[in-house]
């Protein structure tokens, strides 16, 4: 969007009149400019595909009709995921024009002032997000030092709070751990509402939720293709209890997956091998990243089980490192500095490619190298 | 979605407490199956591209990153729906996955139990059906006995209700009709929060509402490229003060708009004469049309400036007629009987290619010649 002209006064009093409260304060979510960057800062894949893969899904697209409603309920693109991700027959599906608004949806089916989502921070800021502006409370409890779910607290505010939904992400974004397992079944079980376990970063470990769906009827997972080399696509999906999924179908726009995304992530699903075998090259690349972080000074990486690295850097250095690796190397990362108490001078790292992964570990050593005064 | 099984008790119990009681009875949003049919039901435009088009465009779509996601701000999109539908510099665009995402964030943001949404009816279901998942109140106005805005009613109900927001479709949604200007000057001076004109069917008319963005910076445009040839990629925009704009767009999901709409929309833009050549053809099949189903007994079609047309049919016969153009003729129209008291016996045609309408005409003929005892 162009600057904003100041708006007419007649108009600004009438928007103050009829914007809810809670909104008058809101931003637009800032996204920054990546143009010519090493692109570490969001997550993404960063392998293209071969071209012949690229020659086989433009022929694919040929015979999408753009003229024509796309199909409302998804039915193809559903099958290629239950094959995918070996979602069980008697598990509902729900597609999300990306995890965003399966979030939203969750928000909007059991919001209400007086109705709370609660989630353990940090964590993925969507949540807290998309809960105030479906006009739902909100509630973070904060994980421990260690980036644990802290069990005490958490089974205090689930108890006082009766939180309607409550989000885990797992592997957790954006610290890159996976909870403890009993501590999760804890929460699960004190749940008076509905738990969604968002696997977003699922293709990079081994610890994956879906059979505890057939335990818990009032638990959803959540996936997407963003993380796994689809992010321009935007497809996430629920999967969960029938009962549950057709309530949050009920809300759903009926047009919500577009015509190109539904045939495109059906061809990049038959060629999931290829998807795999990217995640699992970053899963050797974070391993080799880690160790080299680890061997830098001041730099404390955290173990991670995603496809990004949380690093803890000497103390004030997060906002100048994160600025001069823009400024001066053109490589985007994210500052996590200032956001969450226990985020104090962190930064994440998307794990690239090895050349890029080498180009941030170098432009990082003369960064750490510099008196602070450079800045 | 496959048949939900029946929801295991607990959690039948669960959704009961912690869902939304308005929200409670809504029931997935309905779409026939098309497999094999004349799709003369949802608006569409029937004309595929030339295949030299189709390839162009695919070679755009090459260069495509899926793995990178979209941009968050569709600058390259925004500034060709500017040029496209000659949007003045001092107008702000937002994008949606749809006019649906659109409806909703105003939905959202004007929102709030006590706030009431107004539109007059018939008109699009998606108005109060969105009003209501987004929690906010819904007020329809009927229209007169010839679809024209009732100015004592709607005056009115603007007075009583005082809604945040106002949604006028023109052309109107299923009636094909303008509104007359006066008194739509009227509703808009009258309104105490914002009104959207729905410009859907722009395409089909001479009659654009955008000059009236100077006189009323409360006013919104709302456009969408799903009328033209473009539905199957999902896009709407909202045009208007960029104050409104912008407060609009710090609720707007970030990656809402994926990377192969948004880079399809921009070449179907740079190609717009054949969008507009194919729109052109369908208002003269419109004539063409109109002047058939006048000339069919016991049909009287209404008016239209939009890329359908509205009919009343023998009293009782409207579900008849659908049903057996659908069972004998793979022909899909859309029965509004039963809908609205002003829709009596009235089915919607979406104006097709000539083989389609002509298919439709024999087919009608032919129904309408037998008694209804055959049905």
């Amino acid at each position: 969007m162009t600057e904003p002209s100041p708006p007419p006064e007649e108009l600004h009093t009438r928007l103050e009149q009829w914007i809810r409260p809670e909104l008058r304060s809101l931003a637009p979510y800032h996204v920054a400019d990546a143009s010519g960057c090493i692109k570490l800062d969001a997550m993404e894949n960063p392998y293209p595909w071969p071209g012949t893969l690229t020659t086989a899904w433009l022929e694919r697209l040929s015979s999408v009709e753009l003229n024509r409603y796309p199909d409302p309920q998804g039915s193809a693109v559903k099958q290629a995921l239950r094959r995918h991700f070996a979602i069980a027959e008697h598990h509902a599906l729900l597609l999300g024009n990306g995890s965003d608004e399966l979030i939203l949806l969750l928000a909007l089916l059991f919001g209400g002032t007086s109705h709370c989502l609660l989630a353990p921070e940090p964590g993925f800021v969507m949540y807290s997000l998309i809960a105030r502006q479906a006009g739902m409370a909100y509630c973070g409890v904060a994980l421990t030092e260690q980036f644990e779910l802290d069990r005490t607290a958490m089974l205090a505010a689930i108890a006082e709070r009766q939180p309607a939904v409550i989000f885990i992400a797992q592997p957790n974004n954006p610290t890159g751990n996976l909870f403890d397992p009993a501590t999760l079944r804890a929460v699960i079980e004190a749940a008076p509402g509905v738990v969604v376990i968002d696997e977003a970063y699922c293709a990079f470990t081994d610890t994956q939720h879906l059979p505890l769906l057939d335990e818990f009827p009032h638990l959803l997972v959540m996936r997407t293709l963003s993380k796994i080399g689809l992010a321009g696509l935007r497809l996430g999906l629920l999967i969960g209890a029938p009962a549950l999924i057709e309530r949050l179908d009920s809300l759903r726009l009926p047009y919500n997956i577009n015509s190109l995304t539904q045939a495109s992530a059906c061809f990049a699903l038959e060629h999931a091998s290829l998807l795999t075998e990217q995640s699992q090259q970053l899963r050797r690349e974070r391993s080799r990243l880690f160790a080299a972080l680890q061997s830098l000074p001041g730099i404390t990486p955290y173990a991670s089980e995603a496809n990004f690295i949380l690093l803890r850097v000497p103390a004030g250095e997060a906002p100048r490192l994160q600025r001069l690796l823009k400024a001066r190397h053109r490589i985007l990362i994210k500052c996590l500095d200032g956001g969450h108490p226990l985020l104090r001078d962190c930064l994440r790292i998307t794990v690239g490619t090895p050349a890029e992964n080498d180009a941030l570990l170098d432009a990082l050593t003369q960064l750490l190298c510099e008196p602070p005064s450079n800045a």
